[in-house]
C-alpha cells in the first residue's frame, strides 16, 4: 500500500527504507530539503511540503508522523487536521505523552480524520530488525493500514498489534520506557559491582558475553553491553551524565495519579537526575549536620 | 571425558543427562535412591555412596557438586576433601557464597586438591538450552575439565568462561543473580502499571508478546513472562509471596562492603521482603502518627 | 484586628479560638449553621453566609478561607473574588497546591483584591501550641494582617514568616509535607526493625521516651510516637493502611519538574501506596517468572 | 559514686566533666598524657596506665570505655577482662556492634565481670544537654551504677533506660543511628527542593527558622540545620562527600538478616555512598547503552 512520512530522520528515514524494501509506496517530507534528496535516491516520493505530500497520496490516505515529541508533533498533527479530508488516517508513531494522543484524537475525529497513536519501539536497529509496534486508536484505521504495521515489525506475525483505544498505544509505549529505565539500571548496577570488587580484576566484557548464553539475564540489551564494553572496556571516554527523555518521567507520574509504587523504575530514573548533579546542596547538608551534631570533619572544595 | 555427579535433582540430574548427550561418561550418586535408579536408567553410573563414586572414577578426578548451597555443599565438599587424591578436583556448581568458596578453595589446595566455584545460570531449562557457566579457581584444573563445561553451555564457543581466582566464580554469579532480582521487578512494576490503568482494559498477555519482538526490552525473562500470563492471564492461582534465596541479599550485602549503591537491586530485593509482611508494625505507626498530629482517622483491622 | 474566618472545622474554628483569645475580632462563617452556632458560644461573631460575614468587617476587610484543599477552596475564593472590595485581602490556609495559588493570585489582582497562600502546619495541636505559618503573596497585605499570623503563630517573634511571591508559602508547606513523610518513615522503620528482633523483647514504647531526651533523632514527632504507643503498645486496633494527602505527591511531581532526585521521600510516599495495595500484582508475576525458570513453588492463595 | 573513664576525647572527655559536676568522683586515662593532664584540670583524677585506673577506684568497680569501636575497643575490653575483679563492670559507650558487644559480655561473664553496652546519642551537645543512653546487659549491674547513668542523662528521670539483655544497648543505638540517616535525608533533600525552585528565591535559614516552631517536622535536627544555614547559607565552603559511620550500614545489615525493608533507611546511606562516587562507571554504561540502542549522543569528559 502507500504511505505518507512525515519526518526522515534517524527514525523515520529508516521506516521509510524499510516500508519500501517491503514493495510499499512512500512519499516523504522533511523539513531538511536535503535530508529529502538522500531519501528519493533510496526510493522515497519526495515532497517539498506537507500539503504536496498530501497531493501526492490517494485517499483515504494513512500519514505517519515521526516528528519529535512535544511542540513538534502539535504542530504537524495540527497542520495535517487543517489538510486532510474525512476518512484519511494519522499516526503518531513519535513518543508523545499519552494524554496528548487522546486529545489530538478527539479533535481529529471531530473532522472525520482518523488518528492511531503507535508506540514505536527498536531504534536505531529497527531498520535492520524490525520495529515493535504497540498501536491505540480507531480499530478500523489500524485494520486498513495494517500492512504497513507488519512490514515494519520483525515479521509480519510478531512485535505488532492493536492494543485499545486511543492512548493505549502511547501508553503502553510509555510503560515500555518505563520497564527500559530499571532493566538498564540493573545491569549498570551489577556491573559497578563487578567492577568495584577491584581484587578479582574481572573482565566484564567477557562476563556480558558469558551471560548472553543461556543465563537467566540474557536479553537484547546484555547485547549491547557487551557490544558497548568491547569497543571501550573502560568506557573511559564517556561522561557519566545520563539523559532522560521524558517517558521516565511520565511513568513515574501515571504512578502517582494510579497510586501504584514502582520503586525500582522510580530509582532508575533518579539515579539519572542524579548523576546531572554536581555537588548536591542536600549532600552538603548531610555534611553540615554530621558537623554540627558530632563534630565531624567537613571536606572543603 | 568422564565425571562424578553429585546431586540428581533438577539441576544436577539435567546436567548429567546434557553431558551424556555429549558423549561424557557420568558417575552419579544422589542421597535418594530410587533417584540414582532413574538417572541410570538415563545413562548414568550409578553409585550408592560418595566412596563407591570416587572408586569408580579414574585419576585425576572431576567430581560435580550439585547440592543446596550451605551445610549441603558444606558437608560434601568437607567429606570428597577426607577422600580424594592430589591432582583430583571439585566443582561446586551451586550457589554458594563466594567467600565460603575462596575458604573451601584454600582448605583442598593444602591437599593438593583442585576446587572450582562454578556460578551456573539456566534453571530448568539448561537441559535443552545449556547452561550459562561463570568459574573461578584453578585456571589448569579448568582447563582440564574443560570439555565438561563446554558441553554444558549453550554451544561450545558460547555461555562459559573462566573469570579469575577462588571465589570470582561465584562472585560473578551472585551479581548476575542480583540483576536478576532488578530485571524481574522492572517487568514487574510495568505490568502492575498497565494492569491499574483499568480504562484502558489492557490485554497483558498480547503486550508481552509484542514487545518481545524488536523493543528494547526483549529478553529471555520477557519470554517466560508471556508464558506465566498464556496460562494464567490474570495470575489468579498465585499467591503474592515472593520468596528470595540468598544471593539478592549477598549482592547487597557486598554494597555495603565495597560501598557502592545500587539503589534498583535493594529497592527489588525490598519489595521480596514486604510481600512477605502482613500487616507491617511500622505502617501502622504511621496511621497512629496521622492520628496523632492531624486528627486523621484509623481504620480498625 | 478583626478577620474573617471561612471554615469553622478543626483547624479553621481552632484558629478562631487562638485569635480571640489573643484579643482579635473574629466573624466567622460554615456551611454548617450548628458549627457556627458552637464557635459563637466561644467568642466567634457568626455569619449564616459569606456574604454576610463581609458586610460585618470593615474595610479593607481580611478573610481566612479553611476549607478543604481542591474544588472547595475553589469555589469559596471564587465567590469571595465577586463579592469583595478592592484592598480587601484573601488568605488561604489550606493545603492548596501552589499552583493554583498563583493562578488565584493572579485572577484576583485584577480585581485589586490580595491574595496570601499561608502554608499552615501544626494540626490539632495549632489551638494550644500556635500554628507554623510561611506565607507568600502580596508582601503589603502581609504586613497589613501580620498581627494575625503572629497570634497565631507559637510566639509573637517564632515560626511565622513571609517567605516570597504568590505560591511561594504553599510550596514551602508542600516541601514540609514532603519532609514530614521522610521522617515519619525513618521512625516507622526504625521502630520496625526494633520489633523485628524478637529475641530482644523490647519495649518500643520505654525506647520511644529514652529518645525523646538528648538523642540526635529527638522531635515533635517523635514525642507523638511515644503518646501512640502509650495508648496501644503493640498498635493492635489499627489497620495498617495509610493515606496521603497530596503533598506527598505534589512533592515527588515537583522533583520530577526540576530533576531533582529525592530518594527517601519518594520511597516514603510509596510505602504509602504499598500499604493500600492486597496480593499486588507485580509481586505474583515475581512469584510466576520464579517458577518459570527456576521451578520454584508457588503457594496459591 | 566513682566512675574509671578510659578515653577523654571529645566524648569521653565531655561526660567525664558531666560526671564531676554532679558530684561523682572520676578517675581517667587517655593515651594522651596531654589530654590527661587537661582533664585533670577539670577535676579528673589521673592516671597514667588502665592498671593504673583499676588500682585507683574501689571494688566493685565500674569502667566506661569511650574509646572508638573496632579494634580500639576489643583491645581495651580485652586488656579490662585480664586486670579486673568478679563483681567489676565494664560499660562500652561507644558504637560497638550489638554483635560483639554479646560476644565480650559472654567472655567477661566467664570470669565474674559484667558488662554493659551503653548505647549513647547526644554528640558534642551532650556535656551541657545531657546523654540519651540506652543500656543492655546485666541488669543488677546497671542498678549499680544507675547513679552514673543518671547524671550523664538530661535529666534524672529522662532519655535514660535499661532496655534488655547484653547487646540490646547497642543494637537500640544501632536503630537510632538507623532513624537518625532517613531523618537527615528526609530535609536534605527538601531543602535540595526548595533551593532548585529558583523562581521563588526562597531564604532557607529563614524557614528553617519557621519550621523550628509549631510545625510538625519541628526536632533537634532542624535546630542545627537552622544553625549550619546561619552560619553559611550556601553552605559554599562545604565539599559534598559524606561519611558513614557504620551503624548505617549494620542496621541495613539487620533488616537483610530480618527480612525487613526498610526503603528510607536505605536509600539515605547510598545517598552517602553515592556522594563519595566521582564518574560512577554504572551511569557511563547507562549512556553507553543509550547510544547504542537510540544513537543518543555522549559526552565525553
Amino acid at each position: 500500500m502507500e504511505l505518507g512520512m512525515i519526518g526522515l530522520g534517524r527514525m523515520g528515514g529508516n521506516m521509510a527504507q524499510r516500508l519500501i524494501k517491503s514493495g510499499h509506496r512512500v512519499v516523504g517530507f522533511d523539513p531538511s530539503t536535503e535530508r529529502v534528496k538522500e531519501m528519493v535516491r533510496l526510493g522515497v516520493i519526495g515532497a517539498a511540503s506537507i500539503s504536496e505530500l498530501i497531493d501526492k497520496l490517494v485517499s483515504p490516505r494513512a500519514i505517519w508522523c515521526m516528528v519529535p515529541s512535544g511542540q513538534p508533533t502539535e504542530d504537524t498533527v495540527h497542520e495535517l487536521g487543517g489538510l486532510l479530508s474525512p476518512g484519511d488516517t494519522i499516526i503518531d508513531g513519535g513518543n508523545s505523552n499519552y494524554k496528548d494522543s487522546i486529545r489530538r484524537a478527539g479533535n481529529l475525529a471531530e473532522k472525520g480524520i482518523s488518528f492511531l497513536d503507535a508506540g514505536t519501539s527498536g531504534g536505531i536497529w529497527g531498520l535492520d530488525e524490525g520495529y515493535s509496534l504497540m498501536v491505540g486508536g480507531d480499530a478500523d484505521a489500524y485494520r486498513r493500514i495494517e500492512p504497513v504495521f507488519r512490514s515494519l515489525a520483525p515479521s509480519s506475525e510478531k512485535g505488532v498489534g492493536y492494543v485499545g483505544p486511543s492512548g493505549a498505544g502511547h501508553f503502553v509505549k510509555m510503560v515500555h520506557n518505563g520497564i527500559e529505565y530499571g532493566l538498564m539500571e540493573a545491569y549498570a548496577e551489577g556491573f559497578e559491582l563487578l567492577r568495584a570488587k577491584a581484587d578479582f580484576n574481572l573482565d566484564l566484557t567477557q562476563i556480558a558475553g558469558i551471560w548472553r548464553y543461556g543465563s537467566v539475564v540474557r536479553s537484547w540489551l546484555l547485547d549491547l553491553v557487551e557490544l558497548a564494553l568491547k569497543e571501550d572496556p573502560g568506557l573511559k571516554n564517556i561522561r557519566a551524565f545520563v539523559e532522560d527523555s521524558g517517558e521516565g518521567k511520565w511513568t513515574v507520574q501515571e504512578s502517582l495519579d494510579l497510586d501504584v509504587p514502582l520503586p525500582v523504575i522510580v530509582a532508575a530514573l533518579q539515579v539519572r537526575f542524579r548523576s546531572r548533579q554536581d555537588q548536591p546542596f542536600g549532600n552538603k547538608l548531610l555534611v553540615a549536620l554530621r558537623n554540627k551534631f558530632g563534630g565531624h570533619r567537613i571536606k572543603t572544595e
